[in-house]
């Protein structure tokens, strides 16, 4: 059995655990675009970030894509169905160190401690107690109750917040109160203090959240995003920023990255940007191989892979 | 009964919980210096932030002093102590949201968060993955192991983190692998990824963190000050921040308060600086009744009252 490998965290020195666990799988690690589609003929299973079309036309044996990350929207996601090859994501991956990302940028938002950060830089800190509040006791509606949202809902819960969520399909989840379905999901912008979006990217969730939401928000409200900046109408969020029609959002991602940095958004002071850092982590490898390492014996043995992507639902 | 209150967060508003609960105590607000020395002479009780030698002396029949905050460095005590006057601290009403404080904190150490406040205020923000660590697999050191000590032992255990504590006299806690005693506690410098100080200012604790502590830190430590400022010699610290010892100081007390705008700390870019606002939060109040009101019905029932302070120990 062949696998290639076209991409990190596995690079050639991290293939070693790989080699050293399966001794009877013959392991390729290759970057260079060419080369790939030599390669790539008599695979079986590619572990791959991106690939091309013309590296899938040369695929002739390729029974099973796994991705690298959790979102696979980059893929050519059409042609790998249609050649029948199955595709896993990394989905697992995240679940803790975005869950922190969170709970730090929520408990941030209630403290402001981004504001000491600037007093400081400044040389003028003001020593005055202003609005210090707390994320116990408040409620946290959570956009996307898959595994990073399930594993913010128990931690949140575990710090005293309520949680509540939005799912596709309506589902009992541990720790979350009450789960609304995203064509009925206005209880959660009027009532929510934070808001945290987890939401893919898929044809149902372009621009999903816009001018509707954001009128509904409380004044409170901090907006968290750690999904996709596909997701938010940016030129809405930008008007309730500027109006101030909530406390302040937080993200990760937009609709075009790197966000530029004439952005309009750059200019307003009730949004904190970071750029696409939450999913990475120091030591990814290591946790993205506590996902392959599973699914390589399954398939091996023929039995169930997991994570598999459905083109249906879009993740 | 008399119970005297000076100080918010009990002020005339919020007293209405307490008159409704206790319909036969005689509640008397009274913040005006002259105004308390004479309220105080039948008083029985003393809600207080801060009083002085002089309406001390004026109190006849005094028998129990509750402070509004867990430290009590400031009141008189040796003049309480030699009155028989007894004295509780609203110990227990920080540790939910000093906790939030610190895990927040923690969490920005690990992800960098700081840096990108700075570089979106410079509408330059560097699109690269950098250094993203997470706080989940790290070895956490508490010093102090009191109420806030115990309940961030709880939580961070919770978020995945190894924790050790540094307490007087050695115990077991629950959440806490290994404690050690104040003279001997290197290990904790020498091994901790995070160290939080929760230290009481106390004759014993007085510049206890120095040189002989930051010489000993890991590159990458990060040390978190939500104690007393007066525990650390801040001349070591600048010398150790200078030398680029560890990875980030993030304080909320200084020896001096407000600490100077132009202390030689404030030139540091590996140092975070919070004005004292881990302790307040915007439903002290609400808190801080938690703890009274079970006093206050012990106190009447003639039972024993809890948070009793030890002048011997210092908290």
């Amino acid at each position: 059995m062949k696998i290639l490998i076209n991409t990190k965290p596995f690079n050639e020195e991290e293939l070693y655990p790989l080699k050293d666990d399966f001794k009877e799988v013959n392991f390729v690690f290759e970057q260079d675009k060419e080369k790939i589609k030599l390669e790539i003929k008599d695979a079986d299973v590619l572990i791959a970030g991106k690939i091309s079309d013309e590296a899938l036309d040369m695929a002739e044996k390729l029974k099973w894509i796994q991705a690298t990350t959790a979102g696979v929207d980059f893929l050519p996601l059409s042609k790998i169905t249609n050649k029948n090859i199955v595709i896993t994501t990394a989905r697992g991956v995240h679940k803790s160190h975005i869950t922190e990302y969170v709970l730090s940028m929520m408990i941030m938002s209630a403290r402001n401690l981004h504001t000491f950060i600037l007093q400081k830089d400044k040389k003028n800190i003001i020593w005055k107690i202003g609005n210090q509040d707390e994320i116990s006791g408040k409620k946290l509606g959570i956009l996307g109750l898959g595994s990073v949202g399930q594993e913010l809902a128990k931690k949140a819960n575990y710090l005293g917040m309520e949680v509540y969520g939005v799912k596709r399909k309506i589902d009992k989840f541990d720790f979350v109160k009450k789960v609304f379905t995203p064509d009925n999901m206005e209880w959660i912008f009027k009532n929510c203090d934070y808001i945290v979006n987890l939401l893919p990217n898929t044809k149902d969730t372009e621009n999903i959240i816009n001018k509707e939401y954001f009128d509904i928000l409380k004044p409170n409200c901090t907006m968290i995003n750690v999904g996709r900046g596909s997701t938010v109408n940016e030129d809405d969020l930008y008007v309730a920023l500027k109006n101030k029609q909530f406390k302040l959002y937080i993200s990760d991602v937009f609709a075009k990255e790197p966000l530029p940095n004439n952005s309009p958004l750059m200019e307003l002071d009730n949004i904190i940007i970071t750029p696409h850092i939450a999913g990475p982590v120091n030591n990814y490898s290591k946790k993205l191989y506590e996902v392959v390492k599973p699914n390589i014996e399954a398939f091996i043995s023929g039995k169930e892979l997991s994570n598999k992507y459905d083109i249906q639902k879009g993740y």
